[in-house]
């Protein structure tokens, strides 16, 4: 038998403030194969910049033959590709860990699939002439402000090997429109797989490294930690995850849902980073039954899976697990970690039919 | 002196689980003339219904010489405007309010000026020929759901006169785009000036009816009721209300704000339902100084203010408060009301100066 995890303890000012200007994805969203614009997560950590697209220049520096300078313009000339990326913060399932840390108080909804539209990273590397010893390349926002006491441009890296990936995109675009000013415009990176705070908005700056970049967010935030004193383990791909779109019609202001006995319908999506998702388990009140699945609208994209629930009667919970062909599947319960990162539990839906 | 108004009550999960699913505008937002794609706010009642513009039918029925059956393509064959329009929601700072109702917590970013693209209600409530001796018309959207243990569609009246203005859209566009599932598509009702609860989305029927409507959220919701027995007064246009984008940087992920010594060019935009904006006056540490005031976008759109802050080292709360040319002002505390409604008291901002 699942239970529905409590929220330990009620939610402070400052965690409401995040709560309304980070948007999260309606589950309802889920019946998308793209999100809508609007309906994509966002996570910002500071001011969402001004940026005039005219204006604006990347700048490829560092350990490299050449520096680039490139308008928007010529980046937008160079070969381009579409990609459908499924994108999940960090920090997805926070809001209901025992004892969390008071940050972005996400519950499930932290997650969005867009098609990207851009450049390969990897060309505009090699036009640069990156040297082979590079062992990091670093991504550097025009977003700015403090964060633990230090402050900082927004910034993050990737090893040489993982920034050369085919996939990883300078993206000018989504869902075919210009980006939006809170999805990074005029550029920014998109490294399909990996939790959103990998793929840099409002970027400016790239750089060749030699070293490992130890910025904050790098070093310092986004790490599963057990203590103040453990250096912890990096984030880096999206941990497998199902999400069910709460069948039936919803009640307002609570979130309580009613449900007509019957054949329902129910959906949702479910993704890995690692590996592609082979099965989504559906449970009613602990019992577990096999959904099928659907075609993804990509191979960086969420893949759809459906079950029709015969309903009964009565106070149900309902929660979904998937299970990704590397064989890693969701944990049934929220785990404790400092920072509150990839906690990726299965979601549960209590729901009444009558 | 104004005091930065305290949260009274830490925030439940409910109050929670609307905010991540109920968008607000970040304030940085207060730059744009017209709010881009994804920054509106947004305040759905029940879940975003999936439509389909091809299968999808607006209903003119009642007390009229004819029951209209139009589609999509024949409204959009229809006479069109274009209005920019602020809309906020009637809920908008009941976050702070004590002993608050356990409803969608606003702190003051449910606002957003969008350009509406519609042709006008009279038109076809003329070509339906609505008989004079209607007394309301009734709207109604797809969405459907239960709040006060009601089930119901989502619905709300104006009288035949104020129906009849020639701004009041039925609007299939949104800043040149055809409208997001989230604000209403295919079709919705814009009523410029009016709080957002008026301008009903997913509008599928459009009624005349020869006595008051009472359904739940014309009757019962959107009220300011000082107890459960008080019948209270119907909210109607938007009150008068500035707000300031927060200066400087921003901490992560606290919301404190650093700003450095000396000139500081403060912005923001006001507003009012009920005349155009006159005056903004800005508040350092309770010491009040005119901003200047810009060209709005339209007669029904925020008014831009700016106001340059000689800003000294040490702890400061900025405030701002508008004055229409009815002369209505803003109070500068919040009021008790028990649904949390119409709660225009000024914004606080607190700075550090460095």
């Amino acid at each position: 038998m699942i239970e529905v995890p409590p929220a330990e303890e009620p939610f402070s000012l400052d965690e409401l403030q995040k709560a309304v200007r980070n948007h999260g994805m309606p589950l309802e969203a889920l019946r998308y194969d793209i999100t809508p614009a609007g309906l994509h997560y966002l996570l910002i950590h500071y001011d969402i910049p001004a940026t005039d697209g005219a204006a604006w220049r990347l700048d490829i520096a560092g350990n490299a033959e050449r520096h680039l300078t490139l308008s928007l313009d010529e980046i937008r000339a160079r070969p381009s590709r579409t990609l459908a990326v499924t994108m999940e913060c960090a920090g997805n399932g926070r809001a209901r860990m025992a004892n969390r840390v008071r940050s972005q108080p996400w519950l499930v909804e932290a997650v969005g699939t867009a098609e990207w539209t851009g450049t390969p990273l990897a060309g505009v590397l090699a036009e640069a002439g990156v040297r082979p010893d590079s062992v990091e390349i670093v991504f550097t926002g025009v977003d700015h402000g403090i964060q633990g006491e230090v402050e900082q441009d927004y910034q993050r890296s990737l090893t040489l090997d993982e920034a050369m990936g085919a996939d990883v995109l300078l993206a000018w675009a989504m869902n075919g429109q210009p980006l939006l000013p809170q999805h990074g415009a005029p550029l920014r990176l998109v490294v399909p797989g990996w939790y959103g705070m990998t793929s840099v908005k409002w970027l400016n700056r790239i750089e060749a490294v030699t070293s490992p970049f130890q910025g904050y967010q790098q070093a310092t935030a986004y790490r599963i930690q057990m203590s103040e004193d453990d250096p912890g383990e990096p984030l880096t791909r999206m941990k497998v995850r199902a999400l069910m779109a709460p069948p039936g019609i919803a009640e307002f202001p609570s979130t309580n849902r009613l449900v007509d006995a019957g054949a329902i319908a129910l959906f949702g999506r479910a993704w890995s980073g690692f590996a592609p998702i082979v099965r989504v388990d559906i449970g009613v009140d602990g019992d577990w039954h096999q959904a099928d699945l659907g075609a993804a609208p990509g191979p960086h994209a969420w893949r759809p899976w459906t079950w029709t629930w015969q309903a009964e009667p009565g106070e149900r919970v309902l929660s979904c697990r998937a299970t990704d062909a590397a064989g890693n599947s969701q944990p049934l319960e929220p785990f404790w970690n400092l920072q509150g990162m990839g906690n990726n539990y299965v979601q549960t839906v209590p729901v009444r039919v009558r």
